[in-house]
């Protein structure tokens, strides 16, 4: 099923490398062709398997991390995109699947085909006729400058759907619910709704989030000029050059794709939940 | 298109009788059988063209009110529930779609065929064995008593899908969304969405309203024996007589059918918001 | 320090009924004169120590339950209040003090008078031209039907200060801030505040919880008219006969005196926070 | 009264110079001195009058513009700050107290001495050894990056109050109660309230904006390592060094006095929720 497989990790923590390493030396085992992120070749002395994301296209890819390793690495590498195997180290696994110590468990169900593949819808967007990357969680759009309004217009399909006065306005995918836009108030959408949100941050007045269909297109316009950027998925920021931009956000044609080994986002809501209220 | 016409108004605001009465005639004049609710026709006068709700099947329902009297016309009409032309005369029209000076002329358009059927899906739901009559808006489930705090589990699909602690729960329809759900805090669902939401009122910790396909099957299991009761519509209110009652909730077979000229749910949206703003 | 002792517990449970058994005997041996509530003196067998609570005038009060048990406890014994050793039995226990294994020494603390007198604030109310009984943690007006708007008219020392519509409006203590008002999103008030909170539950529109001194008197006009009800700390409801009732609000002149054995606001606060959270 | 007066004005818009000229021209009949702020005096063609506005030490302080124009001037006038008449020629004036055309006679009642001197508490704010300029309105930290979250430990006069995790934490007074704080969900503070808020931007969890006595002081402590940065009023930014940086925040010896010729906070406050939901 999968000859060649790459791999991401964060460089910062021991735990994180010597799991890469461990990994790096089985795959070797197995006679699969190993790329590994530059940085990450480097910290584990494999340098002549370094290769930069960009360039990557393997049959499966395994992120050692927590949800930021996996957004980053989404956002950097060619579509359409393999599917991955997340292996969470940190605190915050929502995407991630296998805890450290069932990784190589997980690689052998993988190579023998013992898994789900659970395909997520991404966010195409685009602004001054420029397309930005595409989102897992959401695109946001945000005054550049503290404590400012952002004045804007939404429409849906080029139909008027109401003005949104707010600190910032974003899209979140299905699986971005979970996310930043939980925090900023966003309800939670069933994974296998084909749907997208978009929810103000500390909007005025009475507008609450809005549910549309995925096939949907959705435009923010800018509608008081004044510097303006967008954000996708909390990493690749943008600085807006125009003073009444709009964006304009559907779903895009490529998915991100996780290995899973069962069915569980409510599971896995439920630990994302008990971080979000401290436990 | 249509032969047989039944009408319900309130009958406590004299405007309405009047408009009542001058449709009452004009339907005369274009020799359409019409049926009045019984209290209507005692009101205005025409006792032989009385015909009550539960046994009245018009081809078309003419509603002078505003949404209250919708809902309660909806929640009482034998299914499957003819298309309703709804005349609003208070200040709450979010469903109604003409005003007074409008009418006759919807009526001819009516007539003529000129005119959009506008499907929308409503709940239907069981509890301790029996089964609500259908909502269009909402059905919530809450504690009979002020102040009091219901233990809830939530199960989509019989899944587990997050337990709730709140003052009620309600499942609001996609119309609905509009409604008591937004009050509380619920999002918009596009008029496209085929889809429900799950809101609590007043939560207790990190629980948001969530949005499932209308193909599910939602279950709300109340975890602390107490004395509860369930509300459709707002206005159809039961009191449970077990102490650890089971809510489901599912997508009726039946729909409400509302004639529109145009279709402009954000336009309706928007004077909704009007008036929750205090417009 | 303290001659005379009630007790009041709740008797639905076997570990409170001990510990007050327990808590009876001890006091017996230390020749102090007790009075029980009647339901608790039948339940232990101590029929001779009897004293209904509207008529138990000790110095001191033990109470054994949760925070039910201490705001039924409040709302009828006579004023001014004797202080109270609140001890908890249950998972609610914000405003109870110590565990059932440190009664005793607590309460031998407080007879060598090594402890805290927390003085709280109560809230005196009015309505129809009656008094209600003093509230510890809050007053709420709300519909007498679900799903039903209140409509309401503010004055804050007769100037208005806006007008509400809601599902029910409630002015809250210090101490009620962290209760009912704290699930319906009002803010926590620190204890060294002398102020209330009113709160709305589910507002339309941008009305937010306002916080005034509480030297201040609070009128809450209806303003549509409707049937009402008043609770009292979720304890003491009254149903209202007039259709426009105006709730009068303001600082009573009797308190509410917890014994405490050290300052700890925030730490009880966390404890009710991790309650909230689902902890 | 008054003998000599300083004007600060918008001077991107043409009825703010205008209004400006008419008042310089104005207070020279009257025989008053006059002070202009430099790009004001330059604007209107008065460049004798110009005087930098942190030399500037008028009796009185005319602001043309709205509560921008307001917050900026006292972040830069001398302390103790003159009385502030303050104009209002925007949309948005919450502070603001005559519109142009009641301007002249609005002077004359200042002068005659027929005004009220509305006192507003500041927050004095210190940040990494640093006193930061009072603030009217609020001081806000936030992280120096999009979508990131703020770990925050609270305490109130040094006792630790909770923990808050949020994409911001601000501390608002009396007046800021109705600003920014406002928008983030915090409570108003009635204007005879010696008191601050302090208000989480969307917080994780269960947090509540909490009140506290004016007395308090209040730290902020970021508990997890990365870039901030301070804004006070929305105005004056700060970037810190340090990664776990500590504010600390109270009552200003300093205040901001307002001309008022009515007490009409609550007035304002509707003016204001009118804006806020789109009026």
């Amino acid at each position: 099923m999968f000859s060649t497989v790459g791999m991401v990790s964060r460089t910062d923590r021991k735990d994180a490398l010597q799991l890469a390493k461990r990994i790096t030396n089985y795959l070797k085992t197995k006679r699969l062709r190993t790329f590994l992120d530059p940085e990450l070749a480097t910290s584990i002395k494999e340098p002549e398997l370094a290769m930069p994301l960009p360039q990557m296209r393997p049959d499966m890819l395994i992120t050692i991390g927590g949800d930021g390793t996996i957004l980053r690495t989404c956002l950097e590498i060619p579509k359409p995109e393999p599917p991955i195997l997340a292996i969470d180290i940190g605190v915050r696994g929502f995407l991630t699947e296998v805890k450290p110590n069932g990784a190589m468990k997980a690689i052998d169900n993988c190579l023998r085909g013992e898994c789900i593949l659970e395909k997520c819808a991404k966010l195409a967007s685009v602004v001054e006729g420029e397309s930005l990357p595409d989102a897992l969680n959401e695109v946001l759009i945000a005054p550049d400058a503290p404590v400012k309004l952002l004045y804007t217009r939404i429409k849906i399909d080029k139909i008027p759907a109401g003005k949104c006065r707010a600190d910032a306005v974003m899209v979140a995918s299905q699986v971005g619910s979970t996310g930043y836009s939980f925090t900023a108030g966003g309800p939670v959408l069933d994974p296998s709704m084909d749907a997208f949100v978009l929810t103000p941050v500390c909007a005025l007045g009475v507008f609450h989030p809005m549910v549309f269909p995925a096939s949907s297109t959705v435009t923010i316009e800018v509608t008081k000029p004044q510097k303006t950027f967008v954000v996708v998925d909390g990493q690749h920021r943008r600085a807006l050059k125009t003073e009444n931009p709009s964006l304009t956000i559907s779903k895009s044609e490529h998915q991100t794709t996780f290995i899973r080994f069962r069915r569980n986002f409510y599971r896995r809501l439920e630990a994302r939940m008990l971080f979000y209220r401290g436990g």
